[in-house]
């Protein structure tokens, strides 16, 4: 079996087209993207990428080049099990998560990419393959957007093909988030599913007052309502709040899932496959959520996560986020009537630009 | 009130005398050291420093130049509660703990020093002050360490001065363990507080199994038996196992202490100062053993951990290390009768000689 040869890090700076707000992150201008490119020993290449918001990019750069690297030259590539245990005890002291469980997730992405390349298959028949039509939803990150602006933004998602749409909450008074949940409602009319985020605003108490508040709005879910810290918070909001309660991109290993999917703290676990640690990670969560009798949603850089969601059949919407990545893509996800398709094309297909981000995106 | 003006960043790879081993952490030969060291707008200087055991160390110097440094020019040094969650959430999304939570104690450790200066009182006292002599053991790294050598380190421990031992377990075959054990005890005598470390190595069941076995040996405590992340497992072990359990120094937040003691999980639980949050964080992890009718112990960087020791009287044991940092230190605690004794000059006391890191320790 081929070898890893090389392992080529990159870090760029993202510039967003319009900045990004949330209740809790602070205006988001940019977002770091870390991309790994691993070449085995026949000349195949894979590549893969995470991102952090705001901060920390430069970090995991630094942990894959010089606490990464070196562990994965010369192992035969298709050992990928093994290669996440060894990245994993490499960073394990002062890590179990955090940053270095993104760092392993773009280096696991790429070994994946780069065995669907082998296989010449599309990952999500090598996962196990469900079906490669998954449903979507667009992901607004608008809390300081005024209520026109919002209403702009979602016919914007609906001319892209969007059929679901998920909007900010968390402002400091409750009757605005009341103001332009039911604004949108009306906008969008009965039965369009609408989901809103909190992004850990609230305390818990905070969070079933908003959950009684917006009981009338028929939401899809409530994202994150409280610090994910708290998982018996997490389980009083499920059992009390009377919504659908998702979370999870702020979870960053297979045991914290499993902490709170036992303690029946979510309704709707929502890895993040550039943060859980990779595919690896993130289609045990998926494994967890079926055992559990749960719909699995997901977060973030949606080019990659399609594979594993087309592979499950436990699963809900999928996000697709507004970062603007797929400017740097050569073919990015088109959504038909509220859908993606994942490709067809061998490994998980997304192509960047890397001379484009080379000259727009200097970190 | 005073401003922050200036936050250097240092990464030092420091030597170790002789190789250490554990059951998990493969070979160490050398640490990384990151120091912080923090100018108020008085001219008054705090110093910083967290460590990482083989990898991560540039990352988490990274995280402290990149992310957390302009967030502190400017702001009222003595805000520290503030300036942790300000650095908390800056590294919060990817982060969460993890290498995060070591960048943010070196820091925390550096303004707590500063606030020591500025009110010319050691932080033992600053923080309560309980009793400056503080009871100490010798963490031993000698998992690969024949029994002779284990035997002629136990004496040197003595020379030292030091009245208790810990050792590592979690050799591959159970039997080794138990006769290196039982050669310890034989030659420390009955009653000589010994302590054993497995480093994770052990499934729940194998860790029960042990605990049969070491049984005769009376051991102060069993550190560590199986991963972290187990609580459950950790429950188990505790209510079977029949030892005092100790663990703590891969739990990176308060919310793991939180869990984990809840979960009657731990005996003593053993918070590092300088991966879980600094001075702010394990003073927090105090109140909870407390509260909970438990002993603190501790883990890594005694010279600084001795002022939270010192502030409590619910602990035990605080843990010396071997890293061989005090060779770079104007003034090394000096361990009399098992005891050392928390220094009275303001701050923390610790007065790192960066010439000569600069020129043996260059990273």
């Amino acid at each position: 079996m081929a070898t890893i040869e090389r392992v080529q890090t990159d870090l760029f700076r993202v510039p967003l087209r319009t900045m990004l707000t949330d209740a809790m992150h602070g205006p988001m201008v940019a977002f770091d993207l870390i991309t790994v490119r691993v070449l085995d020993s026949d000349g195949l290449l894979g590549t893969g990428y995470t991102y952090t918001v705001n901060h920390g990019g430069a970090a995991v750069a630094t942990m894959i080049e010089r606490d990464l690297a070196d562990a994965l030259i010369g192992v035969e590539a298709g050992r990928i099990e093994h290669l996440w245990h060894t990245m994993w005890w490499r960073l394990h002291y002062a890590g179990r998560g955090g940053h270095a469980t993104s760092a392993i997730s773009a280096v696991d992405i790429a070994l994946w990419d780069l065995l669907g390349r082998r296989a010449g298959l599309p990952l999500w028949v090598l996962f196990g393959g469900h079906d490669p039509r998954v449903p979507v939803y667009a992901g607004g990150i608008d809390l300081e957007l005024p209520v026109d602006d919002l209403r702009r933004q979602a016919d914007a998602f609906l001319a892209e093909g969007f059929r679901a749409i998920k909007m900010k909450v968390g402002r400091a008074d409750l009757r605005e988030d009341v103001a332009r949940v039911a604004a949108m409602r009306e906008h969008l009319g009965a039965g369009f599913p609408l989901m809103v985020d909190a992004n850990m605003r609230w305390s818990v108490d905070e969070a079933l007052r908003a959950c009684r508040a917006l009981a009338p709005f028929d939401l899809g879910w409530i994202e994150e309502p409280t610090i994910p810290d708290d998982v018996r918070g997490y389980a009083r909001i499920v059992r009390e709040g009377h919504h659908p309660i998702a979370g999870g991109e702020n979870l960053h290993t297979l045991y914290e899932f499993e902490h709170a999917i036992r303690s029946e703290a979510l309704t709707l676990p929502e890895p993040d496959v550039s943060n859980i640690g990779g595919y690896t990670t993130f289609r045990k969560v998926a494994a967890l959520a079926e055992a559990n009798n749960l719909r699995l949603t997901s977060h973030g850089v949606h080019d990659l996560t399609v594979h594993a969601m087309a592979a499950t059949g436990t699963r809900t919407y999928m996000e697709a986020h507004g970062f603007g990545l797929q400017e740097y893509m050569a073919d990015p996800m088109a959504i038909i009537d509220g859908h993606v398709r994942a490709p067809d094309t061998p490994g998980h297909g997304v192509l960047l630009d890397f001379d484009r981000l080379a000259h727009a995106c200097a970190a």
